[in-house]
């Protein structure tokens, strides 16, 4: 140990200051409170922890190594990715004890395969940097997240990401054929196959993706990707109800379900909101409606059997009032016009004032149900309030926020926090939902597992958590509560 | 215990008889030997084993409740379906110490919901059962193996079961939302939830599917159906070789993926054998060929949409050679007749004597390099060996069988089957294979484990069935080898 070392660093065991050095080499280790600053809070702010160092390493053998080093002294371990978590899943705690695992160093794409079209990749590639390689090569990667231009791949799997494309393509899990894992004890766990079908043994890389960094570090990954599309048709669709955009989808899913790249839904407030506080985001429908659906039918082939489809569809569907008003894409720039009036929903909720997230999933067939209930209970408790869900609604997926009332005072509504959030997720579990569809448990909804994945389940995931990291080292306080 | 309890129940320690008794009633429990003779033999006619009783749980609660009498006495459990494992997976050693649980009386489709699109069905309900009630729902099950008829939705997901369309759907595990399963000590873990996206801790239905009944016993599960096809078209087309054949699956895969229900190849040795050994399989082309390929595409959408499509694929591929002659089915009779020929090969080489089967999958990219390189060994090894391989191209699966020289010993061919077998695998293994593509480990497999999967890998499967079923009850001897 230097004699400038910084508190931090002191922190650090005897020992394994030298040890991490020399495994990562130069540059690979942060000690320095500024330089770790960045590391240890999130994005949204939420929280602020402390680390004894920041360890960057630029291969999966050093991250290994990292790894082992910290089994030996008891060093917990938070892996980050883009730091883009929405639940503090990759925020140190505030003891400082724990040394956070940085990916970004590891970022090659090893090779993309166009006969198997797959892409082998490390962990701290960027979701969007993928995609753009995928794209490259003549391929599609289909998982699009808002915060794809800073996510790396690693975060992207331990949390098993979902977004605007899982309608056809499912969450990240589905895209996953090889993994490469470095366990808690620093060894190596070589998962990288290209195969489809493969029978031999527990399906290990499951239990990692969506593990959010708890039973060990994902290096790197092979992802079936897709032949890049070559048509594409959007449409704007305004509804009467959320109810009306589900029969909207329905009868999208019984033509061509597998056409069918996005289909999002936005409730009237919400868009709203948008039309009003966003420059450049004018609806482009004769008069606003209750809610509204942008549907994106996608295929590898040319011609005009897609156009075809969505006109068949949306003929359909405004002939017997299940859409009340519909425009469709002309060109690349109505399409992009189309997408922004959906993509700018949080920042209009934003500008509107202080606002309430919850990020819910239900059963298909119960969305109509649950908007419908959990609107009123918010009302209820907060006269006024602007419900403004949107999402995705042909996954079950409704973001389900909540907008201060008009004039109000942000601090006092959000005072009622937990109160709304207790109501909307009492109805989301009458109706068999998931308290977190997209986003995760991380340390911010910790708090819900033993009351909604209690028992048995909870049991078998600590039972699961102890066999894989019996040191308790991964990601401490993450997923699951402490005992 | 009674006093005329057979041989077998007086195996069962004292006082589980009773209790077992007890809680599955009448008919619940077998321990005569006849009455258990069924379930104790393998349908291969490759493992004979013992049982001390076979309980046949009604309810998932009895079930559970069977799996608790047997943790509290000991007595190890092998959970069996329709019994159509092709590796010994479902049959009890000889020591006859363990209780065959057979799931079959657990036959109750509990529900299908036509808007979100699932099936809530028993482990004990057949494949074919699952499939005929979704079709009654205008829905699609789209899982399809040659077993169907007997193999229960229980077996089917225990060993993530693959078969004709997965290279559309995926294997059994991507058709599972939601799971509910007995747990060795007898409690129930509910996973029975119907979310298309649910990120609250570890993905422990994973686990279990693919587990082969080691980790705990599925009792029902919710499955993700699809719409009914509206129109499907098939074609026979005659290709040069394995790499024409994986050219044309890149050619139809680049126009629209979605549209590939199943894509199978068949090598002319093989093709040969059905034309020859079996009725009313013949071929519909003026000559022999190389190999073959069935593609089948099918659409929810009606219309000529999918017809254009093979039209326009083929008409390409007769053009640049890639294909050089195709026929494409006019009628269900037709279509019929073209899957007959696909679905005799099994058939076709039993009837030409022994042969040796190697159930293995590779990358796409390295399915040519694969069959030339095995063809050339096992020729080597037995001159005058029939190269008769066939199997799901589309997925990298092949399924590699060789049958005995014409008029040569059967028995001596047998003989070599080991030699076979390892000189396949060697190749495979080379190649970044799977030994086990479909059929799973079971107890055949076993010993293959430590050397393909082993290191970490072997150590995470064996830490997880520690954790999970620590007193080592559900079915012994299977997917793990001992230690």
């Amino acid at each position: 140990m230097t004699a400038f070392a910084s508190d931090a660093a002191l922190s650090l065991p005897a020992g394994a200051l030298e040890q991490l050095r020399t495994a990562l080499g130069s540059g690979g280790l942060l000690t320095e409170a500024s330089d770790m600053a960045p590391f240890v809070t999130d994005w949204r702010n939420l929280f602020h922890g402390r680390a004894c160092a920041v360890a960057r390493p630029a291969t999966a053998e050093a991250c290994a190594e990292a790894l082992r080093i910290c089994a030996e002294h008891k060093i917990a371990v938070v892996p980050q990715g883009g730091n883009t978590s929405m639940v503090g899943g990759a925020t140190p705690d505030e003891s400082g004890r724990a040394l956070v695992l940085a990916t970004s160093r590891m970022n090659r794409v090893r090779a993309i395969d166009p006969i198997d079209q797959t892409m082998t990749i490390e962990a701290g590639v960027t979701l969007k940097a993928a995609q753009d390689a995928a794209k490259e090569a003549g391929l599609l990667l289909p998982l699009s997240i808002s915060s794809e231009g800073s996510a790396e791949i690693g975060g992207v799997l331990a949390t098993n990401a979902g977004g605007n494309n899982t309608v056809r393509y499912g969450n990240a899990r589905e895209l996953v054929l090889g993994l490469e894992v470095a366990l808690p004890d620093g060894r190596k766990l070589d998962l990288m196959r290209r195969l489809r079908k493969d029978n031999t043994g527990y399906a290990l890389r499951q239990i990692f993706i969506g593990s959010e960094g708890t039973l060990g570090l994902i290096t790197a990954a092979i992802l079936q990707l897709q032949p890049a599309p070559r048509s594409i048709e959007a449409a704007l669709c305004a509804v009467e109800s959320p109810a009306a955009a589900l029969r909207l989808f329905a009868a999208f899913r019984s033509r061509e379900p597998s056409a069918i790249q996005a289909f999002e839904f936005m409730s009237g407030v919400s868009m709203g909101l948008v039309n009003t506080l966003i420059p450049d985001a004018k609806l482009p429908l004769s008069e606003p409606a209750a809610a509204y659906v942008l549907v994106e039918l996608a295929s590898p082939r040319e011609g005009g059997a897609l156009r075809e489809l969505m006109e068949e569809a949306l003929g359909d569907a405004l002939e017997n009032g299940l859409v009340t008003d519909a425009v469709l894409a002309e060109s690349e720039a109505q399409r992009g016009a189309l997408w922004k009036l959906r993509e700018e929903h949080a920042e209009a909720q934003k500008r509107a004032g202080a606002s309430v997230k919850n990020d819910v999933s239900v059963p298909l067939s119960a969305i109509p149900e649950f908007i419908e209930r959990a609107s009123a209970a918010c009302e209820a408790l907060i006269p006024g309030v602007r419900v403004a869900p949107f999402g995705h609604i042909g996954d079950g997926n409704i973001h389900f926020n909540l907008v201060q009332p008009e004039g109000a005072d942000g601090a006092a509504f959000l005072a009622r926090d937990h109160d709304i959030m207790d109501a909307v997720a009492g109805i989301v579990r009458e109706l068999g939902g998931s308290f977190s569809a997209e986003h995760g448990v991380g340390q911010l909804k910790t708090y819900m597992m033993p009351d909604w994945r209690g028992g048995a389940e909870l049991d078998v995931m600590r039972r699961i958590k102890a066999a894989i990291d019996p040191q308790g080292l991964m990601n401490p306080g993450k997923v699951l509560p402490a005992l």
